[in-house]
């Protein structure tokens, strides 16, 4: 009797040599010991015809999960292949929320093609939950829970549990609910166990419980996941009757939507978590979702042109300005970059809050103090090392024109540091996401600051106009 | 009977309310309705001794979990003020893993005061639980799980579940093993209840399970949890007997943290997931984790400084160079951090791959040609509308200027768009994590190269030396 176990990297290779039908029967022994998600993904590339001739050989169940754990793109092709009547069956044992995904990207006539294909129960079910937008907790829940009444022993409902069980996708939260589905409270399957068989379920019942409404943000759904750590969260309309349930792996992977999110926001590329797949989007897609950004640092670029231009008569006087004028911009644009991300961050994770403003200023400030020592030593060594032979108005010496730069990029790291830290605060403070004060946008705010130390610095110290 | 429910934001109101004694025990009847982690979070701003108050009119077990809920600081704060032998008691209570986290901070002197008060089980336990890395699976592994034997019926399994489980975390899985603790497979609890009582537990077995090793990285573990959907992941030593299981709410904490992690390095910032907390970070360790990458910048610099210094005579003829100089630098800075941040996250996702580069690059020079394009057309529009009064050499027209300037921005920014997405896809190749493949590092890059163009163009077309 050998076990088979499996391991990340074998188990790539095994999905590799999935290529022709022959190879794949001959695998099926291995395909059918491995999880879903794995036989699913070495199949996700076979042709629709092989396909049916290999699910086949899977019980009805599992082809459905096999079928639902495909990219949509994917399920939509076989089902575009696929009879009516051959597709229903399939589609009418798909878990709730993935089936409700599919049918929402059909076209109209495709869904009236596909409706008098289902139950009573399948279609209703599939309307219902269609009908929610995808970015709230309706878009994203399942139907499949179990739920008992209050006045069952627990014998009773174990019993009840053991009936609907095979046809639900989570049973470890048990919802007890009264005659017109108002959520009660939840008994763990754990509870009922440990439970004598003749207690109600009344007495094990939990009525202190979290839960989601159907149209509350899907992020917020999967933050109170988060925080208190279930396996489950109970959907409720707004007159507090049970529609579903969004579960733990749903949390995880809103919150891994929500980064790519946030760090592209952060990035400057405009997007939402629905439309992140690289190679579904189109150029143009990928091209909209960049050109506003950079078109508007681009704009805003303007005020540092027209500083620059202000001072075009001081670096025809001492080119030397112009050739340490980038260095300064960069390295106040590095340090309020490294300050943002990391405020940015500590506020999303809720370790620092906007109260703390001060704090965190202040910390911010000495930071900044100690990097800009570093990088103000490291820049004046550049100018005399770079310098030594250029031309400049005789009566500064290189070293004091260094000394200038120096101070410059000095006063330009600490000011960057410091803005890097409060503007994702005060945006906080403003009730939107921090996360908007994207890198490049810092970037651009802190170089504008910069070209005004510089040339202010150097016009008063050298005299020039 | 009323019944309580929560939301978000009134609990964060009912913890600010906590203060004093005397308004926290008035409030003890609601704050026993909340759940454990806001009860925590309610409780972690008192002092020791009011603390104790309060927490006696819950349940031990209750009590550890709240306490275990608190962050390590004021964990360590407590345990400091509480006699050995009360704290033992607390501790003893305390979920696997947290206690481990709590003893591994202590210092040796404290862990040997602590241990004689422990009971064998525990003492064994959480010596064996902090052997382990921080970032391995044992380093977060519970202990706390349910076994039975395979020749067990499920009515005796369930008999045996029912006795343990009142001290084990998790029993959704139950872990099947034989003598010497060998993991053979696993039953759901779902199983246990929908089988039928005298079926052997051998019959419902799943023999083909993924599972951990102890010493396996804990973000593969991470990973495992979310590709398979699970609620909790069995961990194995090298000779495949159970040690641990990890739960799906661990598996979020190392997915966030390693969030923090990616940004964090994508941005510049040096730093791993342990010392991620803002606050408890020391403006020192700030400091160190920001100063590596920008001391390195400001030398890569010096590149960009030998090419400007280079042509230091090409910008004293020509001001307007100078001027403009930063514009071209920036906008593909710019375009170059956007598409790297675009191919980083769909790496991480698994949306490309390093095979498909071609596409991706071919893809990528495609959306930088349109970005090119409208950027291109908003610098010679802002050369001509800034500088129709600067001072130029009378040869050439501001139109075929603002023409050369446009054109370097041109290549510039599809240039650096190709060089953003080429970098990441590059690093991945190499087998390193396409995050380091900074944001800040990339700008440095691609100025190199836009300052070359744009010197390189100009000298070429105004001829200058």
């Amino acid at each position: 009797m050998r076990t088979m176990k499996y391991e990340h990297s074998s188990l790539r290779k095994i999905a590799q040599d999935f290529q022709g039908l022959d190879q794949m029967m001959k695998m099926l022994p291995v395909l059918k010991k491995m999880p879903i998600i794995d036989v699913s993904e070495a199949l996700s590339l076979t042709e629709t015809k092989e396909l049916f001739v290999i699910l086949r050989e899977f019980p009805l169940e599992h082809q459905a999960e096999i079928f639902a754990a495909f990219p949509l793109v994917k399920q939509l092709s076989v089902f575009q292949q696929l009879s009516m009547k051959r597709f229903a069956r399939l589609f009418e044992q798909m878990p709730s929320e993935d089936r409700a995904d599919l049918f929402q990207i059909l076209t109209q006539q495709e869904q009236i093609d596909l409706l008098p294909f289902l139950t009573k129960q399948v279609r209703e079910n599939v309307l219902a939950l269609s009908s929610y937008p995808e970015d709230t907790a309706g878009g994203i829940m399942s139907t499949d829970f179990a739920t008992v009444g209050k006045d069952m022993t627990c014998f009773e409902a174990i019993h009840k549990v053991r009936q609907d069980a095979p046809s639900k996708k989570t049973i470890y939260y048990i919802y007890v609910v009264n005659e017109d589905q108002t959520l009660l409270g939840f008994i763990t399957l754990k509870d009922l166990i440990i439970a004598e068989p003749h207690q109600l379920v009344e007495e094990e019942l939990h009525r202190d419980f979290v839960f989601g409404y159907v149209d509350e943000d899907n992020e917020e759904v999967a933050a109170k996941i988060d925080k208190y750590e279930l396996v489950a969260l109970p959907i409720l309309n707004r007159k507090k009757q049970l529609v579903g349930i969004v579960t733990h792996d749903d949390a995880l992977d809103i919150i891994q939507a929500e980064h790519t999110e946030d760090m592209q926001k952060f990035m400057g590329v405009m997007g939402s978590s629905e439309d992140a797949d690289y190679e579904q989007t189109s150029v143009f897609n990928h091209f909209k979702k960049r050109v506003f950004w950079l078109v508007t640092l681009a704009i805003v670029g303007l005020v540092s042109g027209l500083i620059i231009h202000n001072f075009e008569g001081a670096l025809a006087q001492m080119v030397i300005l112009a050739i340490y004028m980038p260095m300064v911009a960069d390295a106040g644009g590095n340090a309020g970059s490294q300050s943002a991300t990391v405020v940015v961050r500590a506020i999303a994770l809720g370790q620092i809050t906007v109260k703390s403003w001060m704090l965190v200023l202040w910390k911010e400030m000495k930071i900044g103090l100690m990097l800009a020592l570093c990088l103000g030593v490291l820049a004046f060594s550049k100018v005399v090392l770079l310098s030594w032979e250029t031309e400049s108005p005789e009566v500064f010496s290189l070293w004091i024109i260094g000394g200038v730069i120096a101070v410059a990029l000095f006063l330009q790291v600490i000011f960057s540091t410091v803005i890097g830290a409060a503007l994702p605060l005060l945006v906080k403070k403003m009730g939107a996401d921090p996360a908007v004060v994207a890198s490049p946008a810092i970037r651009t705010i802190v170089n504008i600051l910069g070209l005004l130390i510089y040339f202010g610095l150097a016009a008063y110290i050298f005299d020039l106009h």
